[in-house]
């Protein structure tokens, strides 16, 4: 009686979930030589490179399944992968073993046994997002390469307060058609049915840290280049090329035309993933 | 009448020195996708990259020389560069157009005019290198990927009191061929005459600093892959391999074969160059 491979969402209520471990595990990787996190043939993938270290250290071949994809060149400091093996491990010796086999560019920060059916696309109660910026005006600001990989070097001097301006009115339950990418995937990406664009945003802050200007943003789920849109049209407002009240009706008209352009991929950092009951 | 391409370093004796600017650049970059300083046919270097971004803005074509050649993944905070140029340009002007035109990886970070002649690698009279160390041992110390292209990720716990002990032997003037790279290259590599191995090292220092096992080294030179393999005999020391008094031994053998191994290149910053009397 073999698995079909990879591992499908039904795992749990087959017959095999009893003799399965559910593995829950907080991984950091840096996006930018990778082309995002979905598999694909020929191509340095995040899940492809964390597929590869399950089937050398395991010899099981099994799909691990992201919170959510990232794009391109994105980073994760908290992306939530789950996964599940027949072999029995501790989960400090699993951690260990990935860590040795993984590219510096991939680490494994935190390993647990999940409940039985564990995955994590589901269950998610929040995300949290953060978007870093490097304000490079006048020749004294300049961008240290050792920084370049992980913010936007944006040529032009903010208004932070008009940045929250426009944040602020993120804040609760819409429909984000505004800032959605206008890919037809986008369905797909969000879990295989196609679902309405409507997100609940918890928190949308601006602010200075570090000598980067942070945008830090959490919400029930994000449509894909949701932040990134977002980001690119706050910019906007705090370059003085837009309104900083005009975000309500932006949100409300419905339409990506109308929106700011789409930030680069690589100043976005997928924080943190938080389950609900029936998680780990 | 032509100037010889590139300009060679009797420049300042020639005719044309009088009609040209002589520049002095501190450059930063991140060594990780480069190969190394010195430029090769069909090969990125920072010497070829900031050569092309020269030529790009003065349609001059010049060599610039750095104060020393940095390896392939070896970085730098402080590089200074130095080249001749025909064009009347403010400084200002000519910093922001090279980094308009430079790669995010690569950063001009001050620019100054300096005196006629002044090369890079002569009246150097202090250098200063940093190397950095994350200790990943145990499961709770995990190297994030955001830094593991800037520091060498090594997983074992290490005495610092014994590598200092290691490092405080190598300060003075004394011949360092046990710390030389064995390569052919190397007395062409210390400015184009057989020279002799002996530095003298000003401070040496192994220090916490952010979470990071940090070596600060000061010197009035240093031969080729010095610091690397200081800090390699120095690791051995302080994960008990090699006993911490024995640097003096080591040294008076002349003998590379006694002396630990070549420390990664990624956690090595080139920090800063400083010059004396006739420079900038």
């Amino acid at each position: 009686m073999a698995l079909s491979l990879p591992h499908t969402d039904d795992l749990s209520t087959s017959a095999d979930a009893a003799h399965l471990t559910f593995w829950k595990l907080t991984v950091a990787y840096d996006g930018t030589d990778f082309y995002g996190w979905q598999v694909q043939p020929g191509l340095p993938t995040v899940q492809g490179a964390l597929a590869d270290a399950i089937r050398t250290i395991t010899h099981e071949t099994v799909l691990p399944q992201g919170s959510g994809r990232t794009d391109t060149g994105v980073h994760a400091a908290g992306q939530v992968v789950s996964f599940a093996l027949r072999a029995p491990i501790p989960a400090d010796r699993l951690q260990r073993a990935l860590n040795r086999r993984l590219p510096s560019s991939i680490r494994v920060i935190d390993t647990q046994i999940a409940l039985k059916g564990f995955h994590a696309r589901a269950n998610v109660v929040e995300k949290a997002y953060e978007y870093r910026i490097f304000e490079s005006f006048g020749d004294e600001r300049v961008c240290s390469p050792l920084m370049a990989r992980f913010v936007w070097d944006c040529p032009t001097r903010l208004d932070v307060k008009a940045m929250q301006s426009s944040a602020a009115a993120v804040i609760g339950t819409h429909d984000f058609t505004s800032f959605a990418a206008s890919d037809p995937d986008l369905a797909e990406r969000e879990g295989g049915t196609p679902r309405s664009a409507c997100r609940t945003i918890f928190a949308a802050d601006w602010l200075h840290d570090g000598g980067l200007l942070v945008f830090r943003v959490t919400g029930s789920g994000f449509l894909h280049h949701m932040v990134r849109n977002l980001v690119g049209t706050c910019v906007e407002a705090g370059a003085g090329r837009r309104r900083a009240d005009g975000i309500a009706v932006l949100i409300a008209a419905r339409d990506r035309r109308l929106a700011g352009p789409t930030a680069p991929p690589q100043g976005l950092h997928l924080m943190r993933v938080v389950y609900g009951e029936g998680a780990a």
